[in-house]
Parts: structure tokens; sequence; C-alpha cells
């Protein structure tokens, strides 16, 4: 064997993709994810999808609709980044997009800015008003190019 | 959120599944196994499976024919472990299994066996002669109860 299946492996840009509501694997899978980051100094991308099928037509005539469901997001994520700070985590950025379905825009939009070379997902994060449930971490580990853990 | 919810989650029971081919993702996969269990003090179980459906007719009615192929198995897979303990993994667990498909019995009898709480595989692990390519890594990250990363 070369010298090279020897070296340690570990990532260095994590990129943790939570649920707005709080199930029990994006705790396990945060926990993890803030784990890797401050172990081995990786930057920690902490990012959450506001899924344009959410939107009913009532709301999207309303941009003040619009807006206040956008600000409660980026508060429930930047929770979770104040947490990782205090956990110990160095570098963490908040990341909130929009679009159509979760992985899409994960894929699409999420990875190409952020350039993980982990994607942290937890087993039950489906987004509630997902049509295809509970399996954003596995079609994740499907068509991502990058390195996928799906947290039980 | 609760304290438990700022504990630090790694991973105590490691479980690799390796392929007989040497793919480029297996290699990645194993470093971050070996990596992971010595940065934690985590058991690792290497494991690797003889397929039947690899078995020909022929070979089938040649024990000794069979028992040359678990020997070649078997010897990869200490070869790994060697390599993990050199690295300075302290608890090592050699596994050949044999069945019919490779995550069937990664799941129904070494996960009962070594009770991981982590499946580590390489995104291009198909075991060569396998019916489904490419994907023993996204169906154990499906079936799976226990945590899986798909390493790429």
């Amino acid at each position: 064997m070369t010298d090279e299946n020897n070296n340690p492996l570990f990532f260095r840009r994590i990129l943790i993709t939570i649920d707005e509501d709080d199930r029990p694997s994006t705790s396990r899978a945060f926990r993890f994810a803030m784990t890797m980051a401050r172990d081995y100094q990786a930057h920690l991308g902490i990012a959450s999808v506001m899924e344009n099928n959410d939107i009913s037509i009532y709301e999207s005539l309303m941009p003040a609709k619009l807006n206040e469901r956008r600000d409660h997001l980026k508060r429930i994520v930047a929770t979770y980044a104040e947490q990782a700070k205090d956990f110990g985590v160095e570098q963490v950025r908040s990341i909130v997009a929009e679009g159509g379905d979760v992985d899409d825009v994960v894929l699409d939009k999420i990875v190409p800015d952020f350039e993980p070379d982990l994607i942290v997902c937890g087993a039950d994060v489906d987004f509630a008003s997902h049509g295809r449930p509970g399996a954003i971490g596995l079609r994740l580990a499907k068509k991502s190019t990058t390195s996928v853990i799906v947290i039980r």
C-alpha cells in the first residue's frame, strides 16, 4: 500500500442540512457535525431551505408573510450557529436558501457555493410538506458527488 | 435547548465494509474509518462478504476452491486489520461472512453481531458480480437502523 493510504482522512468543510422542525435525528446530526468541526477545525455550514412548495398562493401574494417566514427560518439557523460557536466551532456560516425540492436546492445552490466535502443529514429530516417523505439524506447520498452521512 | 444537545456526538463501534477489489472509495472510506476509530478510541470492525452469487457451480462442487476463495478474502481483511493497528487503532476485529446479497449479509448477519453505531462504505463499492451496481452504501444507508456514511 502506498503511504497515502495511511494518511488520516477527515473533513474540512462540513455542511449540515437542518429541518425547520426539530426532529430527533436533526439534533444528533447537528451534534455530530459540531463535534467533527470542532475537533478537526473544519468550516461548518448550517443550511436550511424554504421550500416554495410550502408557500400558499395567499402567502405568495403577501410579501410581508414571506418575509416573516424567511426571518423565522433565519432565526432558527442563527440559533444553531450560535450553539455551534458556543460549542467551540470557530468557522460557522449560516445559509438560508429557497427553491423547489430541498435536495435540489442543496445540490444546485448551496453545495456549489459552500463547497462542502461532507454533507451531514438526519435520517428523518424530510421537511413537513415534502411530497416524498423521510428521505432528504438518502436522496442527497444518492445524488451528491461529495461524501454524505445519514445520522440516526 | 437541553444540555444533552450540547454533548459531543461521535461513534464507538465503527463497521467498514470493504470490497475485494481495491476501489478508490474503499481506500478513502478505510482512511476515514481508521481516523475516527483512532481519534475517538472506537472499536473498528472490518468486514467483507463472500457472495454466494460469485460462486460458480464448478466451484461449489470443489470445497478446496471455496476454501481458497475464503482464505483469499480473509487475507485481504487481515491486511486491512494490520494496517489499522499500525495506524493506531487499538480495537480491531476482522469479519468475513458469506451469503446472498452483500447488503443483506451486512444487515442480517454482521450488524447484529458487531452492533456498530456507524457503518462506513465507499460510494463505488459494489462487489464485482453484484446484480445492482454501485450502490451497496446507498442500500445500507436506506435499510440500516444505524448511521451510515457514504464516502466519495
